[in-house]
């Protein structure tokens, strides 16, 4: 298909396609004449996944392209690619240097040692849950493992269906693509279904 | 306590403790002297649970303002408190005037219905949850009942621990600060244990 096409079925400007063909998100389309370039059915679902980083995961286009290296790189197992995808989505939260922020951080290694969990010591997931650890216990709420495992039975059903639904003979880059989605989208979809479940639950205890 | 404690107590320098009170978010301390106000324990619980939704919920001061008239006034329900809550909390999501976006908030607005969950028709979730429905689309993966039902379980499973841990003669105060914890601070805790949960069982499943 010509760009004006791309264009129509991504939802997405000329001048947005050709940017992120400078940037190296999408590959260059095959020369189909000295000034008219082919595209075809990957060029559109690769930007269809840039547009929903972008738009709803609110990625920089700098991480994106990160994330995208490493797909087309081949030699990257797939477990380095999982964590170099889930570095580039960030949130990178800045750890400050104080003793509650330390504490925080160990209590959070401590759980993940304790509950057996293979996490790399550099996954920015830990810095997110120790900024909760320091604020929820500076509100005076304690944290232990009985008040947090209701989370962490919930936070694991989910990711063993995302993960487990992934097919074995799946194309890598359908692989990524299933674990950003469930990254990125699926997890506004448990934010915005827990704060449904929390109205409707309270609806239900007080009443009128 | 003098101001200078209650500075030291809730890491918020004097400064920023003034302009709260100035805002109507804190009130003012008993006259001591001519000079001087005397604060107590529930100005410190106050402030901690402004700067928590500050900082880690990253409320803006009007919300956070909005919030604490509903708590302070006691004519409003628990259940209307508790929307205004929420409301103010947001994200407000742009929802543009596209067929797309409508079809995707009528799948909410009808999934809401076929659980039979009690939500009001503003509840802000709604739109948050239909922005992903237009993204996933989008991106080709399917919106079903199925496909949500993991979802749907965990976010049930994590607001019911939430509200059935709120004691029946809990302080009105205290009910509302627990609803925002949960709703601010424990969905950031289930973010971080979801992204965990995601690596641990990738590592399992895609090994080295």
């Amino acid at each position: 298909m010509q760009i004006s096409e791309l264009s129509d079925r991504s939802g997405l400007t000329v001048q947005t396609i050709k940017f992120y063909i400078r940037e190296g998100l999408l590959p260059k389309g095959a020369a189909a004449s000295a000034t008219r370039s082919d595209y075809d059915e990957r060029h559109l679902e690769r930007l269809r996944l840039i547009r929903a980083l972008r738009e709803v995961g609110d990625i920089p286009v700098a991480s994106i392209k990160k994330i995208i290296a490493s797909v087309d790189d081949e030699s990257v197992g797939m477990r380095e690619l999982f964590g170099t995808t889930q570095y580039a989505l960030g949130p990178h939260v800045d750890a400050p240097d104080d003793p509650h922020w330390r504490a925080a951080r160990e209590d959070v290694d401590a759980l993940i040692r304790e509950l057996g969990w293979q996490v790399s010591p550099e996954a920015p997931a830990r810095e997110l849950l120790a900024q909760t650890f320091v604020a929820l216990r500076r509100l005076g709420f304690p944290i232990t493992l009985v008040e947090l495992r209701p989370y962490m039975k919930a936070a694991m059903s989910v990711a063993e269906h995302e993960i487990g639904g992934i097919a074995d003979d799946a194309p890598r880059s359908r692989t990524v693509h299933s674990m950003l989605v469930s990254t990125v989208l699926y997890e506004q979809v448990l934010t915005a279904l827990h704060r449904l479940a929390q109205e409707d639950v309270s609806a239900r205890r007080f009443g009128d």
